[in-house]
């Protein structure tokens, strides 16, 4: 991955007239342009991991504090993340970055960690968009990168449909082991191409698919942890009464209990067709009640996301003036839609299954008054369903502020929870003169409540993006948490969400929190200042 | 509930020729009869309640210790509970019962207890089957039975098909509640007709129909705990990354952490069809593998249940020798299946849905060797499906030791367990001259494995029955840990599975669960004696 942003270096995927409308729409200056240093130019302080923390780390596994390592693991994937690399500034750099061989590494790594005050930070595909992988040395000597790239490994019962993964392995690898076999995971974070399995369930992920596969949590059956004061293996079994369920300790879990080096995952045969379709609704709120009915009525298909009109029109107008979305754009008018919402709807499976939901999903959305606009839309989404956090960098080179967040509530409330924070965003960015341009969509179905993925575009105000972004993001995190929604659906907590977990949790969920935390880590060199606030 | 068993004084439902047949099986002495003394017989000690700490629940709660109340609340319905009430010994019943008027009389209680070094038993429907009410005072100077009775209440959110429930409510008494909107639960343990939401909750339990429902921790969605530090309220969002789930760690408590007072829960419509069939197998084996392909190929019914050969042959002997029976067995004979496996699968919901559900199962199930046998073993099933507890009492009138437990596996190891366990109980009965009837069937499915549920019946050892008891549930709960099966499916941890705890969770999950006790009840009142070991 690129040192400064995401992926492999390629030319803009921003055409020249999308940048045109974004220009106007968003009070561009001609010519704007995103900060970004060379590599040579980054500032990155000396190590501080004394000799001693050095060569019980090396009796663990490799260490490197060379500075494209430490740069490398200095930083997640979250916007503040990448405007601070871009502007040279690698401070919160770790003194050096750790390699284990296995499981076993990983324990002397924190009995070395322990041992010699050095705080110890989980790295898997370092992609966290929350800070999550922000080096902190809290209050201990120094802090280093815990790569876990090579805890790989698969171990397949077929029968019992379980896959028993390595935390390491990215989520492309994994499937390809499991294809193999003809099996999925079905995990497809817009971070797929990079996110591993540990990292997936550290941070309590959802994938795209989640809606119809189930997110992390619902695939975790068994779960390894190596924390400071010693392993927790907890087996896959398919259901228990045994008490507390410890699995949802340890998912979620961000790094700060100790390390996740395993988990047993439940799979499932590897789809023979996938079929992804659009539909259009005259509204939001038709559209949302139209998934609201799919997920209680047992119809919801695997993918099943709805944008509401600012992002529908937005996406049409970047999508430019083709043949296509004019013939669109007609279709919709003829059928008296001006305007409207797209939803994107998609099944997977052997063909006899997806045929027998789809016709189920639609018989639903039909009624509920959804207009079927076929496969076009939904094979653009797919083609484009890893392109976003590309996008966020060709957007920062042409200096526009681009953030997403997401949360989840009851259906009951969640069009209250879309106008709150929708209107703190843009009142948080009209305030600095820098109206943003504020899109939503639902994406993940649950029979209880939906979840809703806000995007927001601002001309980014130049030297003070931090500044503007930490404004953004609280106004709409009060306001999330204000109508009693969830903080986060799938980012995590990380550093950008500690201040807000209490919301949720109230002082005594931190406390037992923070009680579980002492005993499975008492020196606290567990990802310092993450999670917990 | 009568003070001694199960449910309202009725007639004995054994019929003389079942209790011939198992008098034959089990090697009963002529007349043999389990010792039943009268309530004026029982033996209480003195309430240790001291003055100062029964002022002060008084100032919370309505306080009885009247010697009826005290009884009432002295055990669950375990069988160890049962032998050791009919015998007389009310021996660890609470020194008093308090009627908390609601969640701040909870509160109330719970200072109080704190102070006056109180121990508190949470008390709803008392039918523990593990000894998870059993009064112990640990190193309190009193304990209390705290009877949630009053803690009733509903709350609504129709579009979000969530209800807040007071954890007092007995599960028929929310289903009256529910059904006035249409609405059901859906959660029917055996002991349903006595069981309270916050019962189930704390349990972590699994209803008849929860393959198709799901366990009532798929169903919590939100939950209320009333700890001695203070309360956790933890909101019903439909899903969340924030953090590690607390709602697990409440879900599962048993008691030991605080008081549940409320849950919020996911309701679905009221199912207007309700459909329970019969089908045969001609083996254990056979039977399983088609469930696990029901399971694996999304087409489980609502309740799905395979009883082995040994269960299917008592069932039909004891159901006597009436023209229903024959013609069962003769038919059959006439499709090749000797002895064999009953199997009973229930689909609820509206019409459509069920007729498509019923297809698709029947489809599988067929295919995988089944033999449909119509809804007669289906209707009655359902008309027994609450009896067994009764039957349980009947049995220990006549002489014979009935028990249950449960377990559940991947499917891969699944037979591993049937054969461990049931070797085990034979093993361990056959040592003490009481060779046993042990019976077993797959009571629910998960695509990665399902549930075990056994019941064993021996003559009872007249004077030893609570060591005979003992020797079979030792033999049975270490082949269960032995193969990695979980030690409780449904039943949960209390009393009698403490020991077996940590070969799940490990020395270090059983720290984390210190951990968070010891911040939520640092004066240690809650619940002594269960869950922990």
């Amino acid at each position: 991955m690129r040192w400064w942003g995401w992926g492999e270096e390629r030319p803009s995927g921003l055409p020249e007239h999308a940048v045109e409308r974004l220009r106007e729409e968003l009070g561009l200056p001609a010519g704007a342009r995103g900060e970004r240093v060379a590599l040579d130019a980054v500032r990155l302080p000396e190590s501080r991991l004394g000799d001693a923390a050095r060569a019980a780390l090396e009796r663990a596994g490799e260490v490197r504090d060379d500075r494209e390592a430490r740069i490398r693991h200095a930083a997640g994937r979250g916007l503040p993340d990448l405007l601070r690399l871009r502007r040279g500034d690698a401070d919160p750099a770790p003194d050096a970055v750790v390699f284990p061989s296995g499981p076993s590494a990983v324990r002397a790594v924190l009995e070395a960690g322990a041992e010699h005050r050095v705080a110890v930070v989980p790295f898997g595909g370092g992609t966290s968009v929350v800070g999550g992988v922000e080096p902190v040395r809290g209050d201990c000597e120094a802090v280093i990168a815990l790569d876990l790239a090579n805890l790989g490994g698969v171990d397949l019962d077929r029968p019992s449909l379980l896959a028993t993964v390595g935390a390491g392995l990215t989520l492309p690898a994994l499937e390809g082991r499991l294809s193999a076999a003809g099996v999925t995971l079905g995990h497809f974070p817009q971070s797929y191409e990079y996110a591993t399995v540990g990292g997936c369930v550290a941070t309590r992920s959802a994938g795209q698919a989640s809606t119809g596969y189930g997110r992390i949590d619902d695939l975790v059956r068994g779960v390894r942890l190596s924390a400071p004061a010693g392993d927790l293996a907890l087996p896959a079994v398919p259901a228990s009464a045994a008490g507390p369920d410890l699995r949802e300790l340890v998912v979620g879990s961000e790094g700060v209990l100790g390390v996740i080096t395993e988990a047993t995952v439940s799979v499932r045969p590897a789809p023979r067709v996938r079929r992804y379709e659009g539909l259009a609704f005259s509204s939001f709120a038709e559209g949302a009640e139209a998934l609201r009915r799919l997920a209680q009525e047992g119809a919801a298909p695997d993918v099943a996301r709805l944008s509401d009109e600012e992002e529908t029109r937005l996406n049409l107008a970047l999508a430019g003036d083709s043949a296509k979305t004019r013939a669109l754009r007609a279709y919709l008018r003829a059928r008296g839609v001006r305007g409207g919402c797209l939803a994107i709807m998609g099944w997977e499976g052997d063909a006899a299954g997806v045929r027998r939901r789809r016709l189920r999903s639609l018989r639903v959305l039909r009624s509920a008054g959804g207009i079927w606009l076929g496969p076009p839309p939904g094979r653009a989404w797919a083609r484009a369903r890893y392109e976003g956090p590309y996008l966020r960098d060709d957007l920062l080179d042409r200096g526009v502020l681009v953030e997403t967040l997401e949360t989840a509530h009851r259906w009951s409330a969640l069009m209250d929870v879309y106008r709150a924070v929708g209107g703190a965003l843009r009142s948080a960015l009209r305030a600095r003169a820098t109206p943003p341009l504020v899109l939503c969509h639902i994406s993940h179905l649950y029979e209880s409540g939906g979840s809703l993925y806000f995007t927001f575009l601002a001309r980014a105000e130049q030297g003070t993006e931090l500044e503007q972004w930490r404004a953004a993001k609280t106004a709409a995190s009060e306001a999330i948490v204000g109508t009693g929604a969830t903080i986060t659906h799938h980012h995590a907590i990380g550093r950008d969400h500690r201040e807000w977990l209490r919301h949720e949790t109230g002082d005594l969920g931190i406390e037992a929190l923070r009680a579980a935390k002492e005993r499975l880590d008492p020196a606290g060199v567990m990802n310092p200042g993450k999670l917990l606030p």
